[in-house]
């Protein structure tokens, strides 16, 4: 067979449902703990805060949960997504390895964040909510609410860090032109809100507290739900599509992965490509690495303690067991606005701590060098938080080098960086910093975890 | 046949030869002439410019032309990109037309003009050539042609138009990743540029003092070439690969499109999808209408003259027979840089001249008012360039709905706007101007004409 560069998927094999990995773990996830009274979460207690369905999905141990047709015929706008050969790249770092990338970044928002805001707004829609409120940090998250949400006639209002509204206008743009409201956080809006700025009145704001102001939004106004871009474990659900689609297209090409790699912030797209392959490495047995790439200014998984801890600033999440850094964790103002978070969802912080799936922090100006690299044998200018990827996909293509072994490495593209040109401006002209972690600060924010739960 | 949302064509099934219009015209567009002797053109005299083969091309009668197995290659990093039915922006209109976009937003620059940057920067590599050098206005064709000279290792030059570098510093990012050299024009660097700096210190350049610049550059330096992004009929020849793929996908739908429309700078992308179905209707006598959509504020085929003129400021190109409001028109600030051009390229001219190719001239505001509509009907959000295909779509689809017609409208979605967003942001927040010319500055630019020739 003739390799082509890209393998497409015909729109009507794209996958019917969507794959829930908690049904072939053998330990499941330790179970969400209600924030006051420290017990598991009930459904109806989720329900407060989620749409129904969600909350379903959310609790489910079913290996197979269908997508409903109308999710499907939006998902076609762009998927199924091409798997690429990396050519260029192989030819770049002169290598044995077969490097492939599953193209997250085709989707009109250029990122994977869609997936789940489809299903997340139409399950809101057919339960008869009116308004959606999200946070949103980057704003790839908000934008792909922001189109979900129009096209099912949803008010919503999205509270997006402060600093990034401010350095990152053109994102706002997205979500108003699509319709949304955008309320840059910490806001007055919110008593969450209005106790930061009481605090901090030139609060640069944070995902945790977007976070805290868009929950209490949801529960306080009528009709109105909360929705989460990543970390929880219907939206790695709904991520599945991905690596679901990635294993029909692998099988296409007669090469199987060795290696798979996802950036990581909450979880999303790296859960998303990895977990319907790791799917046969726990049942069958298949000799599989997946490794989590996280930025080394953020370094949940590698440098974090496996603990519950909370999922926004404020403290009015349900507690979740996960790798931490901490929810008072302040990270360093890296590009990289996604992988910004202090912790990691349930199910890959089990998964972790099981040995099932790898991390590795990456340094930023790593990052940009390999998704420089990339660009310009690819074509593609890759957002920062795919960079992160890259950079561990390049590193396990020159190990393969010195090995002198045909491994196959495939990773996720998880968006394109055409609206993060500042970032790379910095970069190309040298005033680009690393910003790492002081193990001491790790210690100061999770030490104060223990006393929790 | 049960409708898909995107119509894909296999890889294979990509045209393996451009279709050159030149082959069925009845009346042969007239010759380019010399800018100092006023006679026809030369080859060699071409060759001065422009790579041989890409001289060979714009001379070219040749109905059809191979696509090189590299530049095919190359091609197949996004291509054959999508036909995609508008279903959302038919149900928005309540409108029984079908309607049909072609979405070449999903090349990784987000925009149609990677279909003629590869060939060129490939003829130039076969022929030896080391440097390139060119002009952009927007960037689109800038950050194209960087993506294509760092595939075939050629260096490169890119006069960016002073103002758009400074209001548009990210596309100049995006060139300088992909390894480009950025030079805002007017600049010291050529004679050219410093005439104009001697005369205005201030000048915020235009796209015809950029091109008398790229042009100096090439022809007063060692083993260089210029490149241009649209007007010459090798760049139309080269973007027929838009049309002859939508032909295809189209058969397949079942459907023929009535109508046929396409945004309208130099001519680069509305030839693309236009020429291969105008073909049958030379030919065949099939009955189509085929619409340029250009701006208000620069409207050469709907209120210019059919005369000889020059392509840049300076008088340094070629005198070419087009439709052209005077080449020291200076077009309002509109956020659609890439239709900021004085004149139209000769094949279409010709066409337009014989009533084969209709124009319509559409107003800022009414553009970004369609633009937003199909962005929240479809998830897209289009280049402002794209917007005016757009608005001249709604206007057909809204006429079918009076005449309550079953029309088939297929447009050309020439760019994504993700990297305009300050453009949306301006027409979100109500600061938006119209922008439209006067007759008196039109006869003002083209009485001067009748002196050249």
């Amino acid at each position: 067979m003739k390799t082509t560069k890209k393998i497409l998927l015909p729109e009507n094999e794209m996958p019917e449902a969507w794959y829930n990995i908690v049904a072939d773990m053998t330990t499941k996830p330790l179970p969400a703990l209600h924030p006051v009274t420290k017990q598991p979460m009930k459904p109806e207690e989720w329900e407060g805060i989620f749409a129904k369905e969600l909350v379903k999905q959310e609790l489910s141990e079913e290996r197979w949960i269908e997508i409903p047709e109308e999710v499907r015929t939006l998902y076609k706008i762009w998927r199924p997504t091409p798997l690429v050969r990396a050519s260029g790249l192989e030819k770049a770092l002169d290598t044995p390895a077969k490097i492939y990338f599953k193209n997250e970044s085709v989707s009109p928002v250029g990122s994977h964040k869609l997936n789940s805001a489809i299903p997340q707004a139409y399950y809101n829609k057919i339960q008869g909510v009116k308004h959606l409120t999200t946070e949103t940090g980057a704003g790839q998250w908000g934008s792909a609410l922001s189109v979900a949400a129009k096209h099912f006639g949803l008010d919503l209002k999205v509270y997006m860090v402060r600093i990034s509204c401010e350095q990152k206008p053109y994102r706002r743009s997205i979500m108003q032109t699509f319709g949304a409201q955008v309320i840059p956080s910490p806001s007055n809006t919110t008593e969450a809100g209005r106790k930061i700025l009481a605090a901090t009145p030139d609060s640069p704001g944070s995902l945790g507290i977007a976070i805290s102001e868009a929950i209490e939004a949801a529960i306080t106004q009528p009709d109105t739900k909360y929705t989460l871009g990543s970390v929880l474990n219907h939206v790695i659900l709904h991520q599945s599509i991905i690596g679901l689609e990635a294993e029909k297209q692998m099988a296409m090409t007669g090469d199987y992965p060795d290696v798979i790699i996802g950036c990581f912030g909450g979880g999303s797209n790296f859960s998303g490509i990895a977990f319907p392959f790791l799917r046969h490495k726990i049942l069958g047995g298949k000799d599989l690495k997946v490794i989590a790439a996280e930025p080394a200014s953020c370094p949940k998984l590698t440098r974090g303690v496996f603990q519950y801890d909370f999922g926004d600033t404020v403290g009015m999440t349900p507690l979740l067991p996960m790798y931490t850094l901490g929810h008072d964790f302040q990270p360093a103002s890296i590009h990289a606005g996604g992988l910004r978070y202090h912790g990691a969802g349930s199910i890959v912080s089990e998964l972790h701590k099981e040995g099932l799936v790898d991390a590795v922090d990456v340094k930023q100006l790593d990052c940009f060098s390999a998704g420089t690299l990339f660009a310009r044998a690819e074509g593609i200018i890759p957002a920062p938080e795919s960079t992160h990827a890259i950079a561990v996909a390049v590193e396990e293509a020159l190990k393969a080098k010195v090995e002198g072994k045909e491994k196959v490495i495939l990773f996720n593209l998880s968006g394109h960086g055409l609206i993060d040109m500042a970032a790379y401006d910095q970069f190309n002209s040298g005033k680009m910093s690393n910003y790492e972690v002081t193990d001491e600060y790790i210690h100061q924010t999770t030490d104060r975890l223990e006393k929790l739960v």
